[in-house]
């Protein structure tokens, strides 16, 4: 699998082309291809828009035409909102991913100019039309947009999943003794104070808190705060520091 | 099926408000929230990017704090990128797409300011954390950019076919306002019993217990449940039962 290629066709503002590029880094992209961008490269709007991707990250090469950008790419896309009245397979973003990650060679992934969009010719060099499922009364999508959907897209299906993180700085999960014992507690505590009345009603209502606490995913940190919890209520209203203090 | 609500935590740049309201309508959603923006509102600069979609399209309702913003949802995510050391479970775009159609209630979607993302506190109330595949060199991703992508995961999801049933044999799903009444409710009484001691303990007490009450998907008979039974241990043993023969 080979990283895609970003083409962006006679790209307008040099913001777009930055938050494009800064966009592609988000999801570990870095190939960036200019076909004739209106205002010449270097761009510092692009730059300073690009939040550090530009010019080391993300690389942007230019080119005078479309068909020198996609020389060394096997597949071709096309995103476009238009209908075009061409026969060409359109694809969701999901489904033309799959197609990228299935080839061997390098995709080119080709984005129209801010205001009209890609020229029929460069559609026509495209092996297929990959589409968004935007609002037919509200459908221009920002440059920058459509690019963050595919690079999003591309890097979802990269990561089996979420990202894995967020673990390490986790605290242990409680043991299902320690739940249990948790809820036992709280349970004898309601007892005593007469909670589960009439007897009739106990069962439901331990039911129903035990479904509400098992579903929780405690750790053992929040189980015993929640156990400090249930004893200060216990105790009662303002022994509980008093008690501390001692 | 409801659309669900966007929601802007203390956003900077009026540009990334209207280009996130731009991105929104392209999708087809129109519930934007903004809490405590930067430069006030309304902002021209969020109405000149937003291409149109404000003020008419999408509807922006400015509130003071994220509680109030959230009241009448039923599920809420928070994104993130990095990693908060929170026992919450972590999405993907998709998999928290099927979860906000498998919602009957509206679905509350938390973004944070750009420099500083969401606060710890806001991270608190929510059911889980939606985070995207980004590169951990590069993780900072535009805030609009976040708002495009959930939006087209939405959108691509409605597009491929109707929600997984909803399971009609489960119990209303408790509003947000019904499950933070409970939290206030239950460390209120907490408060009365001196439990939140050394007062620099309060905060990290309440994020510990709000983490393991938001994570439980509490429904609506649940919550009458827990707030009955920290009534009846508030008012202290064996009163209780006296209370309710009276």
């Amino acid at each position: 699998m080979v990283l895609p290629a970003f083409i962006l066709l006679a790209p307008q503002m040099g913001e777009n082309i930055g938050a494009a590029a800064r966009v592609m880094a988000n999801f570990g992209l870095t190939d960036l291809r200019l076909v004739a961008p209106r205002d010449g490269w270097p761009n510092p709007a692009a730059e300073t828009m690009s939040a550090g991707a530009l010019p080391d990250v993300v690389t942007a090469q230019v080119f005078e035409r479309v068909e020198d950008a996609i020389r060394d790419c096997g597949l071709v896309l096309a995103t476009t909102a238009r209908p075009r009245g061409m026969e060409k397979p359109v694809l969701g973003a999901s489904e033309a991913v799959a197609r990228v990650r299935a080839t061997p060679r390098r995709t080119a992934i080709l984005f129209g100019a801010e205001r009209s969009g890609l020229p029929n010719e460069a559609v026509a060099l495209a092996d297929a039309i990959l589409s968004f499922p935007v609002s037919p009364s509200f459908a221009s999508l920002n440059l920058a947009q459509a690019v963050a959907l595919i690079a999003h897209a591309y890097s979802e299906a990269n990561a089996s999943g979420p990202p894995a993180a967020f673990t390490d700085a986790v605290d242990a999960p409680a043991t299902r003794e320690e739940l249990m014992g948790m809820m036992e507690h709280f349970e004898d505590e309601l007892d005593r104070a007469g909670f589960f009345f009439p007897e009739a009603k106990r069962a439901p209502m331990v039911l129903n808190l035990r479904n509400a606490f098992t579903r929780a995913g405690w750790t053992a940190q929040e189980v015993r705060t929640f156990r400090g919890a249930i004893k200060a209520l216990a105790i009662g209203r303002g022994k509980w520091r008093v008690k501390r203090e001692d």
